[in-house]
């Protein structure tokens, strides 16, 4: 319960460093009997992988990843999964130049306070390379998740403000971006449908909440809503509430969904929405300034391979915290009721 | 670390139903020596106090705390402290008539999706009374953070999109919306003094995330934001990145604060800034559409004594969380370093 | 997970001090739909109570137990479950002498050396008081696993080193005890029947490592075994070794239970066995050395209300403690494999 | 906090099976600031290491240990430290003939009971080779308290119950029981001087409680003592009760230390004292009687490298799981009182 991992069933701790010599994650909790390959993971590891397109980093990942236990003969065992990804293509070189400033809207300051100093090389343990083992992690939950009936769909909503269904205004703004030496923020949305009604806590382990927290631990997010978010602040009781109706044979839906697929904490079998807003990529050419170690004020202008915008490669983060989180809140779910006890141990 | 304990370091585990004998929390982790009495306690717990105004519930909760144990002599022995509020005024008759339908925007439905049954007086688990603990404990936390240097300021930001700064147009559009017999949400802003640099934990246990889960926790919040939020999504780097300066005794700080005060998941030592939306109230006259228990379609009016508009009274809830969060993440971070190990153990 | 809450799923967090208002426990995660009313739980508190012969302490307690959340309409919620018993009598002037004393045996130096003060009133929080809300949340445990076919067996073996079964002897050497102002130790048996094959981890959450843990809690435990424990590391292979058959169904047991009902940390289906070592009772008559707060060298003589041992009272703890921890690890195993999952969700 | 981490601070996840390509452990939550190099853990891990005598198995194992993350210019950063060790000579042929009989003594059978099946060869999961995530955690844990001055002193007691000290006699034995193809258990001590009064918690985790939950989780404990332990049982009160008394400083000491440096839960500044009961190795040449995963009743007779004894080896994984929980404790009284907490943030 330190702060690389996340998950109270199905837990997993993260480690390693950008240009340290590899990254990976263990899953402690996976139940046995999963049918599970490296291939299986790699699916979602390529939907994060760098130099897809041109606005993305040029730097070379494989990312290759390798299941060293947990798994025996094609199924999980039960036991930790342990998954590792060597790190190839770090040119320490690259980032000398950071390791006495303090990049603005970066981690390296706050390091230095709350631990006396820092990896340097790359952003350390807070460069996006950590999300390798969320999303390792996350394909694992995704793929238990899928036998349930439970599936995702992910998409970038809007880039600096401009909707990302307009993909040709997109591409023009960002490309003005790179002009001007600068970035962009913008927002993911994740739905998640086929999640059974009653997974999540009613008080502090609601699922909204659970998802809150899961989602802003990725590093560039700023805001998290769930179904209409913010909307809803400004909205009324009579147009927000979601009316239940019954159909024929008794199954109960909801007219909207406002709520987003979750009231009281607990999934009420609609779909759940939630969006993150992350903030433009810290990391711009243009001059900036700060301070140094010494604590002498300083300009810095940060080269290198930088995406201009990261959401697009974000998006797969999103989808594995929030799997994760479900599955994590479905497994609590199962102690529930004592009818669901003695249905197990009968 | 079940679903009604919230804090790894100060846990606070809330317990009661809205028409039970009783409320209460026990907070668990409260470092000794601290001076505590009822008084102290009694101050944030009367500002969620309902009756305050007319767009409050009429219904009298005198809500007297009463501490257990954990406190001795006038000051908190580090063992746990129980606190107990009784329920006085609980008019089950008031209820009945829900006992049988669920309620669009409630967690009805959900909890007896989860649980087969749910104790449906007044909101059971779910009504606002469960809150109770959670100001009582973070009264507790807040007078610790106190000590240290750190204090919150709180307040409601807009009611129904209106600025509350502009309290007679609020008041006006609250009225309006009781004439309608509809009801209203909005924001809460919560700003954090005095928070030194280097709290939160670079991954799972960021502050922001923590934050995030913390405030989320709470019934009708649908979005929480750091800083700048939805809006740095639509800014771009050089505008959302904020400049570090030093002074010249070498002391650092920023030139603005669109981070809210924490980068990496860490506090960077510039204040804090959370805001939360609630979704407006729940319970509204109006006629509405939903089911029963039995999935029949049938209709439901809600009467009795409901706010149009819980921010005002959810304000401390808010600052409760965040004290609480606050606090938890200041004792995690005492182990951080070498250093200070051994600082404290000479 | 602060240092007074036991449980991972079945959570139970108790509070109070000796003479303090009240004592109680908050029991989070017991599963919605259980029958429960005060009597289901008065039952084992009974076994705990002092004065039920000339060996116990005359101190009348009369420990009546009181629901105050998560029970509805004689069925458990899902809720927190709060209870609570009041401190009726507590002379505190009985105490007073020992208020700037360390009683050699008692936790008094060590709080000190810990909180900087501490509740002196009856041992505070290190009282026999403590217990009774783990007995009154191993009285919900037992009930459900009571419905699971699981039950417990608890008697005292010995007690100053005499086999229990010839009380005659144990009574005389008692009452010499009594006369020389002296106390006697004892070792408590507990044997659970019913415990399906595979519950517990295989590494570190091993059901017999979980049991010491709970057992060792108990105040004047020092040591504890499971199985042949001790006597194991004097046998050899070929005799600890429990050989495994299989009868025409198919059902497989064990011809012995050296073991004592756990392999590799996991049920094996046979009787779970484990034994508890009590240390004799600290509070004695005779007059002992000791050091005062001012850390000065004194003595002390320990008047009042103490029993010459405590097995007899402390039996119905140790199998709180066990009925806890199985069915803690009985609620984790529930998503040990997907077909247990799929299981449960279809 | 599932099953396979130990910790509430100092964290480590094991995980690798015995035959894998690799097995390792991640420690999370090590202050940063430590000096720390692959030698620092090699130590230790020597201890372990088979093949040291005529009475350990001739496997070999070369057990190099890497550090891939968590160190940086040779300190830790105060990330996950992830250590690997890769598994070379694993020879798979030697274990086929287990693949379909549970050997009585393992965890064969439960693992079938629990996952449904198993990871076979060579014990899997319940292998000796877990302990070595466990051992190079324990290193990392020893070097932290080495520098706040606390130690480790830890030998076999006995063998086959005979005293360790009289090594003929024992090894003599030994001999004895490889020729009659059986095997011997024993009883390890372990001291741990310097231990500062106060750490531990006074209920549920207490010093010894969470020692002995550590001891025990190690395969073939099957008991565990804190200073006089059982024999405190058939002790009495005046004499177990350990005197205080003050030098003319007035530092506090006891005059003897029946109770193993805990009292109430929590240390009381002399050496803490500790015994665990190892069961015979399971795995002997003997015929035994057992089932097959088909439920048939067979013999078997395990041939390949096995110990007589594990005692010997065994001693450093013991010291390993108490400096663990030692630190785990010491990081945790941290936060026990205001006045640590304004000292440390002053």
């Amino acid at each position: 319960m330190s702060g690389s991992s996340y998950g109270r069933y199905f837990t997993v701790t993260t480690w390693g460093e950008s240009h340290g010599p590899a990254v990976g994650v263990v899953v402690d909790g996976c139940p046995a009997g999963l049918a599970l390959c490296e291939e299986d993971i790699q699916v979602l590891m390529d939907r994060r992988k760098p130099g897809q397109n041109r606005f993305t980093t040029a730097r070379k990942e494989e990312d290759e990843i390798h299941i060293l236990s947990g798994v025996f003969e094609g199924k999980t065992t039960g036991t930790p999964i342990s998954l590792m990804v060597q790190n190839k293509d770090h040119r320490s070189a690259d980032y000398s130049n950071i390791r006495d400033v303090y990049r603005p809207g970066h981690a390296d300051y706050t390091f230095d306070a709350k631990y006396g100093f820092r990896d340097y090389r790359g952003g350390g343990r807070s460069s996006a390379r950590e999300t390798i083992g969320r999303v390792a992690a996350g394909a694992i939950a995704e793929k238990v998740l899928t036998e349930l009936g439970i599936s995702f769909e992910t998409r970038v909503l809007e880039i600096g403000g401009i909707d990302e269904s307009n993909r040709e205004a997109v591409d023009a703004f960002l490309t003005e971006q790179m002009k001007k030496m600068d970035s962009a923020g913008g927002i993911v949305q994740c739905v998640i449908h086929g999640v059974p009604a009653g997974l999540g806590d009613p008080v502090f382990e609601k699922m909204d909440a659970s998802l809150a927290k899961a989602v802003m631990s990725i590093g560039a997010v700023k805001g998290v809503e769930i179904g209409d978010g913010f909307a809803a602040a400004r909205s009324t009781g009579s147009r927000n509430n979601d009316a239940f109706c019954a159909d024929e044979t008794g199954r109960i839906s909801k007219k909207s969904n406002h709520a987003g697929g979750i009231l009281g904490g607990m999934t009420d079998g609609s779909d759940i929405i939630l969006r993150a807003a992350f903030k433009p990529t810290p990391s711009i050419t243009q001059e900036q300034e700060t301070v140094n170690r010494e604590h002498e004020n300083v300009t810095i202008s940060i080269h290198g391979r930088h995406d201009p915008v990261v959401v697009r490669r974000a998006a797969v983060v999103v989808e594995s915290m929030a799997a994760l989180t479900v599955l994590d809140l479905l497994m609590a779910n199962m102690h529930a009721t004592m009818d669901g006890i003695r249905k197990f141990y009968q």
